[in-house]
Order: C-alpha cells, then sequence, then structure tokens
C-alpha cells in the first residue's frame, strides 16, 4: 500500500516532463520543459555551491531543485517575462498538496516541507536554490544570443531587476559574472560593479 | 578559470536534453530523454530508498543517477533491446574522459569515479542504481501497455532476463512486485515466485 503511494506519485509526475518553459535548449532546436530543467539545475547546485552565499547543504539543495517545479503539472509554469496571474500562488499551493499528497504522509510532509522552504527563500539552501533557478535561465539566453529577451523584448533594466536580486542574494559571485554578460549583451557598461 | 571550467560543463551536458531513449513518455506522446530520464530516476532513489537490498548513502545514489547517463552525450543510448556494440564501453569510457575531463580537476575525478562505480555495479550504492536504472523502464511499460516490449516483439522470458538479475540484485522487494507485472502483462503465472 505504502509502495503503491509512491508509485502513483512516481508515475503522475511523468508530466512534468510535458511541461514546457519559455526558455530554449541551448541548440535553440526546441524549449525545455521542467523535468530537464530541474536535472540540470541540481547539476548545478552540486558543481556550483563553493558560489552560495552562506553555508549550503548541498544535497539538500539538490533535492529542493528535483522538486521545485512538480507543482507546474497542475498549474503550469509562470514565465519570469510573462503577465503575473495573481492567483499562481494558491494555484501553487493546491497542486503541491494534491500531488505530494500521493505520497505516504511522511514522504509527503518531508517533501512539501521542502518545497515550502524553496518558495519561502529564506534559509541558506532556499537562497542559493532561488540564486541558480534565476542564474540557469540567464546563462541560457546569454549562450543563445538573447533567447527569452529577444523573444519577448526585455530590456538591459528589466533583466537586472528581474534576475538580480534573487541571484546576487544566493549567488552573488555569480550574479557578479552573469551581470558582466549582461551589460556586455545588452553593449552595455556592467552596472554597479 | 576554475569557474568557467564549471560553466563549460554545465553548457555541454545540455545535450544530454536532446538524447532520445527508446522508452515513451508514459502518455506515449513522443519518447523521453535522458536528462528527464534522469532527473526522473533521481526521484526514485530518494523516494524508494527503503526497497534498496542493503544500505544505501541516498544523496549518492541521486548524485550517480543525475550523471549516469551523461557520457551518452558522446556515445549515445544503447538501449536494452537494441543490438550489442562490443565496442560501446570503450565508447563511454572515452566520453566520460572528455566530458567530466570539462571540469576542474578535483571535480571531474569526483564525477568520473562515481559514473565508474555506478558502471562497475559492485557496491551496494551502485547496485541500487542499476535496480532503478532497470525499474523505471520496465514501469513505463507495464503503464504504456507494453511500450518497447511491444516495438522490439520481446518475449516474457526476455524481460525475464534483461531486467531480472541486476533489479533483483538491488532491489529485491521491487523485481518480486514486477515480475508479477510483467507475468500479469504477458498473461503468465508469475515465475518462481
Amino acid at each position: 500500500m505504502d509502495l503503491d503511494r509512491r508509485l502513483s506519485f512516481l508515475r503522475e509526475i511523468d508530466r512534468l516532463k510535458s511541461v514546457t518553459r519559455a526558455s530554449p535548449l541551448l541548440d535553440r532546436s526546441r524549449r525545455e520543459n521542467s523535468a530537464e530543467h530541474s536535472w540540470h539545475l541540481s547539476m548545478y547546485a552540486w558543481l556550483l555551491a563553493d558560489y552560495a552565499a552562506a553555508d549550503v547543504d548541498v544535497s539538500r539543495v539538490v533535492k529542493m531543485l528535483l522538486i521545485h517545479d512538480i507543482v507546474e503539472v497542475d498549474a503550469g509554469d509562470s514565465p519570469i517575462h510573462g503577465a503575473v496571474d495573481a492567483g499562481q500562488a494558491e494555484k501553487e499551493e493546491r497542486a503541491a498538496r494534491r500531488i505530494f499528497g500521493l505520497l505516504p504522509a511522511s514522504q509527503c510532509d518531508e517533501l512539501i516541507e521542502l518545497w515550502r522552504e524553496f518558495e519561502a527563500a529564506e534559509s541558506n539552501d532556499a537562497q542559493f536554490a532561488k540564486a541558480l533557478d534565476r542564474f540557469q535561465p540567464l546563462l541560457i539566453n546569454i549562450f543563445t544570443g538573447g533567447g527569452t529577451w529577444t523573444d519577448r523584448g526585455v530590456s538591459y533594466e528589466q533583466v537586472l531587476e528581474r534576475y538580480g536580486p534573487a541571484s546576487e542574494r544566493g549567488a552573488p559571485q555569480l550574479w557578479a559574472l552573469a551581470k558582466e554578460w549582461v551589460a556586455s549583451h545588452f553593449k552595455r557598461e556592467p552596472a554597479e560593479r
């Protein structure tokens, strides 16, 4: 019975592979989906943990990033440059209760608490995870010569405003580097160096 | 310089999202790729760790599964029901040296050793990881009413032979359950219960 519940959850989250994000793959062949994005971010966390603003538990950050987008199975992706949906947070909370609720109680509690910690962005682990969740799509845009910035007509100032605070808080050295790239992409002098 | 190398690696492994596996998504809309498969397997490891044959370090198994297929960026996927390529192991070893070699030396060593441990399938962690790498595609076939077994005309006996040993060694209870499902799928009495 307990195993059935774990397998139901593992089966349900297969749908994350069909949630399409705004960001392209680096070869621009198609858009990234949220499952492979979660895999990639987990690799970022593992390999860039030295750049966290404060002490982090790498394995915890990896787990946090493995599950950070699972609510999108019900709630969909909400792109950083898209319109703000006032009901999104509530939709995601409902999704978390339904999807993590497929698991046996103790695992449900563990995953939902970790997801809420990520969303709250208060702990060191969550702030680092949030920073990477900004840094990775930013890098995609740099490496693809514009990506979602070009698609959505995003300005230099909007990039600084939308990626900066979370990136700087959780991974200031990565943000320092990213800022240079962003300035160079928009042909500006780096801001606030 | 060190950061450049980490980012080169993280950039290079984006290509794993374009390595297509034989297994379909559960909704059969397309085939799974190796990046999202790696994400899914990491979730399996985390949530099914109680079913490992022996004590395992869950975080290590998660990391092992995050990287277990990265060599496919160069070497391609070698499906369980495909023709055996005698040069595959050598191709993968060469791929591992090139791709993990993009990283700074200490991270390269860590990842390549973990990957080789997975391939060797001797440690508890690796045997559990290998078992899941059989169990997840088997479940896909069960949940999609045949999947790659139907595509490739795979028999009941071949399923037992190709999935059984690794699954049973690393996760005997999961294999016991899988065997029942396989028998039911092929309309046989469960073997060796």
